[in-house]
């Protein structure tokens, strides 16, 4: 059988991208949450959506499930391999196949970099406006199978609201085009669900984004509070009053010394909590904006408030900020980076509960987050080398997920769902909704080899499944 | 059989709310696009969510079709009843549950009128975005049905934006929550999935709306043109200057002169295009930009530039705007109003287009329609009465939606499918296209119960289904 699927795959992608050997397929082994590792049977890296199509009708025919993988960056082991399974690279479709000025779009294959596609824009004084923390790296393809955001996702929305449209194979083989260059859809929205679905529902080969003009000018404000509830709050005050930044972002105080010491970025070691908000747009407005924000932060209760001068200074603002994480890894020998979203007028009593959950566990927190979102990224301190602390912190982890579900949120903001919060969807979903899940992803993947046993737990009163996995021994609930 | 139904559905609701005689049923034959009538077997008002689950698990089990219904507005005969089957009219749930003015947001029931959010909102300085023309009349759940829009939706996006949670009830009878109140989901979007899905796969019986903050002003600017072409390039001009007006609508001479007589809004009735572009927020950024966007008129060549000086002001101007499907009324006996989206780049060719279209027809069409977002609303003039003049209308209908879909776009912008279009989903989608909706509709619906033979055609290739329809006569295809 093995021998069959392995001719079969080099018949039509070639034999020198077909991987077997145990030490080529190892680097495959997991994506950016390397706690989980496994080897597929073969790691496949087709050339064109054509090979993809070809591959996935083979692996239909045949019941081989198929994981998709970018560049494999991840946070939530969605590109994990399966035992007795394919990995599908789409590493070398890596082309930005048009740029189009004049409409502001540009098509590309999913292989691309996220930063690689603003680059190419540039010259055209275009940019794709999400931008992940991993956008050095990580891939437009991965972008939308865990609908990213980033930075700037508060002013110009996540990956679903910046694609026109996809080429998508489907679980058989098929190709089938998604989307429009209009604001509406037609029949049922494919575009949403496909976007965010981790891999479930097809594989994207082909992506039409949207590029928007560079903005004029960008400022941003650095103000420092003596407590995370008055920087929690102004975040509140900002948006209340109808300003939509393009960041707002914060950081309490580990997070702001771990960064300060790295970046030297001039950040008030000092302050409790550390809001960044970026205002970007023509020259006047921003100026105007600048100073109703200076105005609001002001009456927040401020302890510091600087507004970069030059762009050399704010690059230097926000390299703190993003070098966070890094940053945070030289205070602790280990790190667990949460993601959940929460209503942003929750922002305080959430973060305050995460601080009582800090004392309990006898663990550190920094936070480093997209405040204006509420889309929060809790760093649990941790050494792995001490017994029982990495239970510890993933049990930690499980109740700041609850608390963002408990607070009218989501355990997910861009980081997915994938192996690592599969248990926690039964705190989001009951069994009647999970079934929903279930269905669409059997509609659409009917023999369910697409990416399986990610993103979406088998409902709780599901005997049936309980005994499968207890006979597994499988580490997905 | 109909009476063991009767019987159960009054058990359910009660005997005053199932109608069963032929003319009490008589209001519900057919919504906003008459041509299209039909009864249903009964007409059930369920008063709450409980009711709803348990006529929907009765029609489950008894294999009855069931066609869900809010003001009967819609403009695609989305709401046409089935012979045989139930019309689940939702006028019952009519409910304003809760405003949270520090949260901005309101609960309410599917049958509430969409203006009745902003009038209950006021109070607390909160509106409801979307503000589709019908907007005195028609409901809430309506527009999530249809995904509507509306003036305000180049600024503040269509109902999908502006909706937080759903309480949907499944075709089986089930209730399940969808969504949360932060920026992203987790598993599978299931809420864009739902909005926009005309009652096909499941019956909203509660809704959790995005209330905003009333802006501090709003300044509309009537700009004339001598060519429509110059004042779809004109809103190109604004949009790639990166303003986002609040609205930017577009009217041409027929569409200028009907609504100049009817409303009297000082409009330049020898222009041959009209814009009127909103800019709201606060004093200072709206002076700034009413500056901005005068000038990029000026050099766009218009004819005429007319600022509002005052609420009166603006409000007749819009006035104008908000009657001109009326007015044209009043210029022919009969209009038929198209509704399809295209990038905005295309404004200009596809405006050539169907004014090409109206004279190889012999038909006048008037444009009135949401030119930022590219969505257009040809009304094509005819007289019902003059043998032949429906076929060409419809003839000429199709036509403007296959050069839609050819310049990129779309064959419905906020008015559906419906009955209406179902052919015209063959000029936008494949036969594996269509199949990934009816893969979806089947998952969600097994029985195909909810509004059966709507927004979604059979394949082409399906024998089966042309023999089928060809036995009942039917006119869905």
């Amino acid at each position: 059988m093995e021998s069959l699927l392995y001719q079969s795959l080099i018949g039509i992608v070639g034999e020198d991208y077909v991987i077997a050997d145990k030490e080529t397929k190892r680097p495959y082994e997991c994506d950016g949450l390397s706690v989980y590792t496994e080897l597929p049977d073969y790691v496949v890296l087709p050339a064109d959506t054509k090979e993809v199509m070809a591959v996935m009708s083979l692996c239909f025919q045949m019941n081989i499930s198929v994981v998709a993988r970018g560049a494999g960056t991840g946070l939530s082991a969605g590109a994990l391999p399966i035992k007795g399974g394919i990995l599908l690279s789409l590493a070398r479709l890596n082309q930005i196949l048009s740029i189009d000025r004049d409409n502001g779009m540009a098509t590309v294959q999913p292989g691309v970099r996220n930063l690689a596609i603003s680059e190419a824009a540039s010259t055209c004084n275009l940019y794709y406006a999400p931008d992940p923390s991993s956008q050095i790296a990580c891939s437009i393809g991965g972008n939308i199978a865990e609908n990213a955001g980033g930075v700037h996702s508060l002013k110009y929305g996540l990956t679903v609201h910046n694609v026109y449209s996809l080429v998508v194979v489907t679980s058989e083989g098929k190709r089938i085009d998604i989307g429009n260059q209009s604001c509406d859809v037609a029949g049922f929205d494919l575009l949403a669900l496909m976007i965010g679905s981790e891999g479930m529902l097809g594989v994207v080969t082909e992506i039409n984004v949207k590029l928007l003009p560079i903005p004029e000018t960008a400022k941003v404000v650095l103000v420092g509070f003596d407590s995370v509830e008055k920087a929690a709050n102004a975040v509140n005050d900002v948006i209340s009053q109808g300003i939509i930044p393009a960041g707002l972002e914060m950081m309490d105080s580990y997070a702001i010394t771990a960064a300060e010491d790295f970046a030297q970025a001039g950040y008030p070691t000092d302050a409790e909590a550390l809001l960044l908000c970026e205002l970007d747009g023509d020259i006047d407005d921003v100026t105007h904006q600048i100073a109703s924000v200076q105005h609001i932060f002001q009456q927040s209760g401020a302890t510091s408030i600087r507004v970069s001068e030059t762009e050399a200074e704010r690059a230097l603002i926000w390299k703190g900020r993003k070098s966070a994480f890094p940053a945070v890894g030289r205070i602790s020998p280990d790190y667990y980076c949460m993601d959940g979203t929460i209503p942003r007028r929750e922002l305080a009593n959430v973060l305050t509960k995460i601080h009582q959950l800090s004392r309990y566990y006898g663990l550190r927190v920094a936070n480093v987050f997209h405040a204006g979102d509420g889309n929060l990224h809790p760093l649990i301190l941790f050494d792995a080398n001490v017994p029982g602390e990495l239970e510890k912190t993933e049990a930690f982890g499980a109740e700041i997920l609850k608390t963002c579900v408990e607070a009218g949120g989501c355990i997910t903001g861009e980081h997915g769902v994938g192996v690592e919060k599969i248990n926690e969807m039964h705190h989001q979903f009951n069994d009647a909704e999970l079934e929903q899940f279930h269905r669409i992803k059997r509609a659409l993947d009917p023999k369910e080899i697409l990416n399986p046993g990610k993103g979406i737990p088998q409902p709780k009163h599901c005997q049936e499944h309980r005994t499968l996995l207890a006979s597994q021994g499988g580490n997905n609930e």
